[in-house]
């Protein structure tokens, strides 16, 4: 057999040369039809998530996206780092060292984290942030070995109790800041952060410290669905200055790909290639 | 007609000497029926809403309260100040107007100020947290003399653009501070805060700065129902440390009211004495 011969990167349509595509956006396309369409369209990134990535294989899906010269900007997601029972702790490390082992199977340097709520009983925030950061400990050299960087991702406060007791950006620079800017970034997303009026100064020391690992963009929109996980809305539908956002990122000296992330059960119920092109448009459009 | 004579206040029972119940908390009880289990159960102090007021009549609930030695500890609320329509500003303005005046006839000196989300088409939640501080400048001045202090409530942040731009106890400060503290407070709730490491140490300033007109209390609990209005949670079901955030009030020194005010249908289905009494209850367990 003759070794394949390195395939070049995805010419990007205009405008869409820092344009990447979180597979969840699109989730009821399958990963063959997902990297279809983004060379029909001209899309150089995809974000990828464990589980549809698992479904497919590891391995084959590094393969398909190489083949067809399609960047991974991000894998998400590693975290869930706040029990405190011993044998929790273990198996959230475990898993950890997994999603690493995946990440860097994928060729991607960015490891979303989801760092984790409060335990069942607990209403204890910092004592779940320090948790958190003694995982980091172990998890950041393991990571780095493998040339992945740990992104942690400030999730919306109304997510403090169940998901992230990390909420502001201000709090994410805190537990990176411990670990060397290489081993641990941030991830700066409009939907989490949009409504802050200290994110802005805290995205540009950011910046200043090298630690803006990733940038994803939703929109928000109300009403929120019940259990508020799939309300995001599409880039021009909500509330967020989308644009000044990219700006902020631009002044803090971030040049890398830019994800749109969006979860909605109404966006999922349509057709997924006409998502992704309207999602190209409206990034077009609204963040340009 | 002899004047009656007046009604000395209500001796609170045991550890609810400082318990206010908010009406919404018990909305399935009409005020003559709240009036007569606070009486019985020995609670001082109810938060009153203006829809169920007017619908009693001011007057008439003046009078009720009055007449049972019942303090009204709050008024909810004025706001919504963030219109850019001249018609639409002078209409908000009007209604708080009025909504100072029902206080002042109530005998509270507290109206809570939820102060708006974003109008329809905007992004700009600085220029609406603007429009709130010149509407405040009118506003303040007509509130103090009538002996009512607006009060700003933060909401929480899931609220920024539909309800209130206004989304930390350090925004609420910030706006707060460019009046006299005997015109402008804050309120401190729980369900809004809790998630917010930066929020003890602004609690603590506006103690010190005597800014802290009110406190209510509610838990959160998950998964948040659809529109996130109705799911605070009864006192001790949920994620926030509520004994800690009283001993931060004490230690601010706020010796107020401490109201009660839960939104969440599954307690409004059942009976709303019982219920009174279970909120009494958790207060005492959870909060003293």
């Amino acid at each position: 057999m003759t070794p394949a011969a390195p395939v070049p990167p995805v010419v990007p349509a205009r405008g869409l040369e820092r344009f990447s595509i979180n597979q969840m956006t699109v989730r009821q396309l399958p990963l063959p039809a997902l990297v279809e369409e983004c060379l029909r369209l001209g899309v150089p990134g995809v974000g990828l998530w464990r589980e549809p990535v698992r479904a497919h294989g590891v391995e084959a899906t590094a393969r398909l996206l190489r083949g067809a010269g399609i960047t991974v900007t991000s894998l998400c997601r590693g975290g869930f780092l706040t029990a405190r029972e011993p044998d929790a702790r273990r198996g959230a490390l475990d898993d950890n060292r997994a999603a690493i082992d995946e990440a860097a199977g994928l060729g991607t340097g960015v490891l979303v984290l989801v760092c984790g709520g409060l335990p069942p009983g607990s209403r204890d925030l910092t004592g779940a942030r320090e948790r958190i950061a003694d995982a980091l400990t172990v998890l950041a050299p393991y990571a780095a070995e493998r040339a992945v960087r740990l992104a942690i991702e400030p999730l919306h406060p109304m997510y403090a109790a169940d998901r992230s007791v990390v909420s502001t950006l201000g709090q994410a620079l805190e537990l990176a800041g411990r670990f060397p800017p290489g081993h641990v970034g941030v991830v700066v997303d409009t939907y989490h952060l949009w409504w802050d009026d200290t994110a802005p100064a805290a995205l540009a020391r950011a910046g200043a410290d090298g630690r803006l690992a990733a940038f994803q963009l939703a929109d928000w929109i109300t009403p929120l669905p019940e259990g508020v996980l799939t309300g995001r809305g599409q880039l021009g539908d909500g509330s967020i200055p989308l644009r000044h956002w990219r700006e902020l990122m631009d002044a803090a000296g971030y040049t890398g790909p830019i994800e749109v992330e969006l979860f909605n059960e109404d966006l999922w119920a349509g057709d997924g290639a006409s998502l992704l092109a309207e999602t190209a448009t409206r990034f077009r459009e609204q963040v340009l």
